[in-house]
């Protein structure tokens, strides 16, 4: 059954939103007065598409239709999501949320993805108030996993699911307060900023590097007091606070004594920012932003930490189980090619052509029991000869997939031979991948387990009778 | 010509210090009278030796040597840098500094730690005051390129070169000011999670969770101004201020109020972090922090951004100039293993052998003029089959090398042997490469140009005498 979301007010927090569930395979409405909404959507889309997908080593998400409207009604009739991201004045938000309640299902759920309004404010004058709630992305809604979640007990625990249903981390708030909880921290650093500033400290620059340089790497990973807890070493998180806890008595921040925005301190912050970034355009710095994000959300994955253990999860959670005649070559990978796997080229690096095979190899593994659970017993299996074929070049966000061959399965001896096609089932590459089952006590090769051995003759008898892959004599290549 | 930094104050930040110093070929001398000093010290440098290695592409560093004292004089009398890190009380600063100063040479640079002190409160009473500045690094201090220096002009300017060649990111901070630049902003999200956690909102967890599930990703590769000049979009940074601006004089944050640091407090704020974290010691949270680091800015490095780009710098500044008898096998890679390379089998993946392999052929085309000029210009070489023989495991902090063969240069075939072995010199793996020269307009073979061609004949020719490679047999493999 295909869900549907309706996106009320198309901006860049709209057109995020609309990006993660289309993306995740639920039909999208969207309803913004703009003339200009529909191109502004498309520009959000297009970002998404090629950084999205590449998240997931396992799938090739299929995405939803797409409608634009200029009327709620019509946009929410229908609708199990609902998201308002109009501007954030409370009068608005009031009339909207009004008329999306005169035409909605009583089933559905109003997000709001107000940046500071609690939703006691925004719940005012509602016919039904719980059915209202805060959801606060961060841009670019469609990579960053948080999600706050302001309401009724049973209404964000149902949100919860839906959001994590998008790959999504929602975190909720147990008292609702101004800004949340993500926005107070910002905010504070906002006022600290502009006070630099003004008082020419330091200039867009230079807080950006003090940033990003320092303490923003840590906060990619740890947050603030797992971070702390470690500064406070063998002594401990009481003894970090008692050193630190001076500190809060001496003039380290102004905060609370705002700087007035005069037209002055607004230039000058126009001007530096164009200094430090005005080399770049809006599009462009998008672009640079969502390979940054793909790239260190895809190293956090490999260490199962952070936001790279809720892509883990998510991975988990939807790894489809490919439908397999096993008599025929396998299809043991589907998958995007992510942006940090191509090279100065502008293609996909060979070495990566070489983790596909590698994860291939995985698959089977897996299928006859030599799965996490087994490595965990002492036992494995190790490649120890592979010999790739360069047919094509692959380019980042392209959906590939391998089918793989059991050639031989023999004592400790495992042969694969693995295909890797484009989407449009142009052959990329093949690899002849052999494998030798190992002790991980010893290291050294050893006789495989009965159970794993019987799926390997099983899979291997079955495919007996495929032809055996030939050489394709290197004048047929398509590159050369 | 050999550096001395002596490190004065041997705790974590000490010991970062240390590492960074000793792991970039500086002979250090660390003073500190706590009897445990040289354990904790030696606790910080495993951890440095097993992540700061890695993130160079082409070194193996070369350490200088260590050495413990308790007598201040004997560490500084012959240092380039002397590097206070005692604790954070003015009278302990100014005592260490003048003893400092009465055993130093006048060009020695004094650098301190402190996170909050302006260097003219550290100067109080010195007998040379502009030798004495802020140098306040991050932790870990042997990964985070940030330093935030602070004094007279000529005396950071000299510091800040220095520092460059440790691969850090020097930060001169024009303008002194209570805690500089980024412990200000540290110290204003720490007191607005102070009250989240007094006022019952949120839990260490949840307050780390909003952090790193949302804008600490955004604030690892940009900071706070870039990041809102992409949200402001087209209608630009103007724009964004005066969207926010309101918010000023909202109640969004409580800052300069500050919760009394009572008993209770405090042990609910451990309690919750021993909650969320207690699973892990302290040394298992700095490794997987330390992973995590060494990945994401791995991540970057390969997007040329952020302390990515820094990465890059040093790499480029610190190339060795291999030297080369090109009659015998050329060596193409020095380098040390990262662990985003390794695997669930506890060693390098498969594909890594591969992409060593991928960065050899690199090094290749780089000498015989198939460099990045060569390449803007819409030329390169394509990979176009790849023979790899794994001979035995290595593993995340190793340091490797690669031999590479020229075994044939013919129009636009060109085949190379590769051998990858540990520092010990046993052999890890072989690669039979063969590349094709393409034109990178059609993506289609072609003849490579003149120069190339004559350069690859000269290495083709002065390596013909060598003996072709041989395949090993199997039975002689080390881990069968």
């Amino acid at each position: 059954m295909s869900h549907v979301a309706a996106i009320i007010g198309g901006g860049v927090i709209g057109g995020g939103w609309a990006a993660r569930f289309l993306l995740n395979g639920w039909d999208v409405v969207i309803c913004d007065p703009d003339a200009e909404a529909e191109r502004k959507i498309s520009e959000v889309l297009n970002n998404a598409r090629r950084s999205l997908p590449a998240l997931s080593d396992h799938r090739v998400m299929q995405e939803g239709s797409l409608t634009f409207t200029d009327s709620i009604a019509t946009a929410v009739s229908h609708a199990d999501w609902i998201q308002e991201s109009v501007p954030e004045r409370l009068e608005i938000k009031h009339q909207v949320l009004a008329e999306i309640q005169s035409h909605c299902t009583a089933g559905a759920l109003i997000g709001s993805s107000t940046s500071g309004f609690k939703p006691s404010e925004l719940q005012q004058g509602a016919a039904t108030p719980q059915q209202i709630f805060v959801a606060h992305p961060f841009n670019p809604v469609y990579l960053l996993p948080l999600i706050e979640l302001v309401g009724e007990a049973e209404t964000t625990v149902r949100a919860k699911a839906v959001l994590e249903q998008l790959g999504m981390a929602p975190l909720i708030v147990r008292k609702e307060i101004d800004a949340h909880i993500a926005d107070r921290f910002l905010e504070a650093v906002w006022r600290e900023g502009l006070w630099l500033i003004k008082d020419g400290i330091a200039t867009t620059e230079e807080i950006d590097d003090a940033i990003r340089y320092g303490f923003g790497l840590r906060w990619a990973q740890m947050g603030l007091f797992e971070t702390y807890r470690i500064a406070g070493g063998e002594a401990g998180m009481k003894h970090f606070i008692e050193q630190f806890g001076p500190c809060l008595s001496w003039p380290w921040t102004k905060l609370m004594d705002v700087p007035e925005l005069t037209d002055e301190l607004v230039e000058s912050i126009a001007s530096q920012s164009d200094q430090q970034s005005g080399q770049f355009s809006i599009r462009e710095l998008e672009r640079i932003r969502d390979d940054n994000l793909v790239a260190m959300m895809r190293a956090l994955k490999a260490r199962n930490w952070g936001a790279g253990a809720i892509l883990n999860a998510d991975d988990i959670a939807k790894k489809p189980a490919l439908p397999q005649d096993i008599s025929q070559p396998l299809t043991t990978i589907e998958r995007v090619i992510p942006i940090d796997w191509t090279d100065y080229n502008g293609h996909m690096n060979e070495s990566r052509y070489g983790q596909v095979f590698s994860d291939a190899g995985d698959v089977v593994m897996s299928m006859v029991g030599a799965d996490s659970d087994y490595i965990d017993a002492g036992f494995s299996y190790f490649t120890v000869d592979n010999h790739i074929t360069y047919r094509n070049e692959t380019h980042a966000a392209e959906a590939i997939y391998v089918r793989t061959q059991v050639l031989q399965a023999q004592g400790k001896k495992l042969r694969l031979y693995h295909e890797m096609f484009r989407d449009n089932k142009e052959l990329l590459a093949t690899c002849n991948q052999l494998l030798i089952h190992v002790s991980l006590e010893t290291r050294r090769s050893c006789e495989p387990g009965a159970a794993v051995m019987a799926k390997l003759d099983a899979l291997h008898t079955a495919q007996s009778q495929l032809p055996k892959p030939e050489s394709l004599p290197e004048s047929q290549w398509q590159m050369l």
